[in-house]
């Protein structure tokens, strides 16, 4: 997973470096398509795709905006996979789900290219690591154990809720390629508040100048073409889709910008008073 | 193929899944760029794409705007191809093409994910069970036995001839991303209106404001740059493009839009009449 | 290599070509971003890019906007590598650097497929015949011996000193996804002026109608956010970047556009006269 995108042979030639180490390892492409520089969404993607992949796996991470400074370069051994990438808090989601064995630094590992650049660590660190890995080269070889705590984290906010008022205010976590709005609300926040309230819910949601209805639903396919639906995505995170359309561009929001939603008990009629922030 | 594009790590999270399954069976991205929800686009690109691989290869399409409806989920077995996707014509025009020997319904297969997701049928549906097929399953284990006849269907519409007028009246089918202009127009109709007509053919094209002179030529590069050229196209089509130019936006068309190629014999007099409607 | 982008499914048939020819044979992406018919921006990727890869690598580059006229296709033998590609200047950088054994005119060989369209050589000959020598076919069998000075070349141009002036005169070689600035200046080059003037060397840079202070640095990652910094990228290339911003925007330079580096011993005193022509 890289934010390198598709233009340039940058990945292509990460791919060269670790066929020309181990050629009977296969390489599989989680996305390059990570907004550029954004630690957080690679974080994201990390944590929400791991699971889907083979024990085992070697993950490796390269968004990187700190490349060339001192940032130190990090193999990661969790209780399922490994992870290699830079110390800014990518790896760090999936760490904390899933449990860490060890840490490594291997900034100065003997197991990088002979020739290190300074802006493209993928290629000579990264890569070559990664392949070295694959080979069986036993990870306390290649890099100086440290300190889980020592590493850079990035965190998802927790959605804080509001009983009186029956709303959930939320943080958009990340928006994908089709414009759906997927926050920070995990299915199981909104099992709480259905249980505290006592009732299944529909939703509705808005910012500071406008309200929508939101059809709470299975898909976004169950609303009429054109309509606004929150349900729980794949991930287990509560989205927000406009069916055949684009809900952030509807909705006119970005990653990191505040959302709520405010639940009514049985029927959509609307509230009065502002739900974004 | 899907309609994933490449920013987000959906077709990267298929692939995880299949390799779950079956560590051994090889991937290959035929595109993810099919534009969103285009099921008559995913349906003439698989047409015309599967003849190029091996015999046996297990086609996975999806295009599924209807996920999470009660569209079917569909496991087709070709004279040629495992094909699977959602029931909603994406898979129909190869089918038609390669002939059927038995279509299943695998919407409530075992051979899914064990947790279903009601907006992402690729990971959880689709790509489990091309895994499990690859590894040798027998198909009636997998799905239950359905009518062919009772598949939703895209068509292609046929082109329309005027042999006073000597035009042929089309339909743009596919425009791809140098933007050249592919149509309906079959290299079997050309050859049919010559014959008809008692001579090879110069083309002009035009659109209700404007019309266009357009050489038919062997391939675009044959006409100066900036110029536009009509050919058939690598799959058999009549296609036009402007040479190091873009088509699409030279004629104004877009996909489903009409077109009208009007033949001259031995030159190319441009004709007085609007040609495109 | 391709300049086919990810919409169409050029690049997956080409692998269906191959993988029909040799399912053995494990198919890496270099890129398909190549800007569109750009066939300095090819060449210059493939000799940054091969040698990562291992000896014996086959490289097949489709950057061919002449597809369907007289020019030929082409297979070389070079000291390490096997390349494939149309002749117009896509092969030739890297066959200079890596010196080459043999060079064949592959346009009329039997190993190409068995029904040749005017505009997709990349399906009906390049995937075909890289498979073929990747199978083990001896290249002579493949295609005719030609003159290896027949070919045609693209060059990249020297750049220019003024040790008076103390500036180096070059050209934007290839600008990334970043929008990171690549020059035609390589690290010798600035060696060797360092030498002549005795002295280690900031940097500023400009055009006709601004100047820019632009640190000579490691990485773009050692100035502020939003500044200008120059260094010698991964490939061994003057390049210039604004760190977490589009060097390229605030430059305003494309490709082929001139562009100078005004040296100034020990600081960044701005000179007083236009840096770029």
């Amino acid at each position: 997973m890289t934010d390198f995108g598709y233009k340039d042979p940058y990945v292509g030639v990460m791919k060269g470096v670790i066929k020309s180490i181990n050629s009977d390892v296969e390489i599989v492409d989680l996305t390059h398509g990570i907004t550029r520089h954004s630690v957080l969404e690679a974080a994201v993607n990390l944590l929400v795709s791991a699971k889907y992949f083979p024990q085992g796996t070697i993950f490796v991470v390269v968004v990187d905006p700190g490349v060339g400074s001192e940032r130190r370069a990090l193999l990661v051994e969790t209780n399922n996979y490994i992870l290699i990438g830079p110390d800014n808090g990518c790896l760090s989601l999936l760490m904390e789900r899933d449990g860490v064995k060890r840490v490594f630094d291997v900034s100065d590992s003997q197991y990088r290219l002979s020739k290190i650049s300074s802006t493209f660590h993928g290629r000579d660190v990264f890569a070559p690591i990664a392949a070295w890995v694959s080979r069986g080269v036993p990870l306390e070889n290649i890099g100086v154990e440290i300190d889980v705590n020592s590493i850079v984290k990035v965190s998802i906010e927790k959605p804080v809720y509001d009983l009186n008022g029956k709303t959930i205010k939320g943080r958009v976590l990340y928006i994908d390629l089709y414009g759906n709005v997927m926050t920070n609300i995990e299915a199981d926040h909104i099992n709480l508040i259905e249980a505290k309230l006592g009732s299944k819910l529909n939703v509705i949601t808005g910012d500071n100048e406008r309200q929508y209805v939101c059809i709470y639903e299975k898909s976004f396919s169950r609303v009429p073409y054109g309509e606004l639906a929150c349900y729980i995505n794949s991930w287990g995170f509560l989205e927000v889709a406009v069916n055949m359309g684009d809900a952030s561009q509807f909705l006119r929001v970005k990653p990191g910008d505040k959302i709520s939603f405010a639940m009514l008990l049985g029927n959509t009629q609307l509230v009065e008073h502002p739900l974004c922030e």
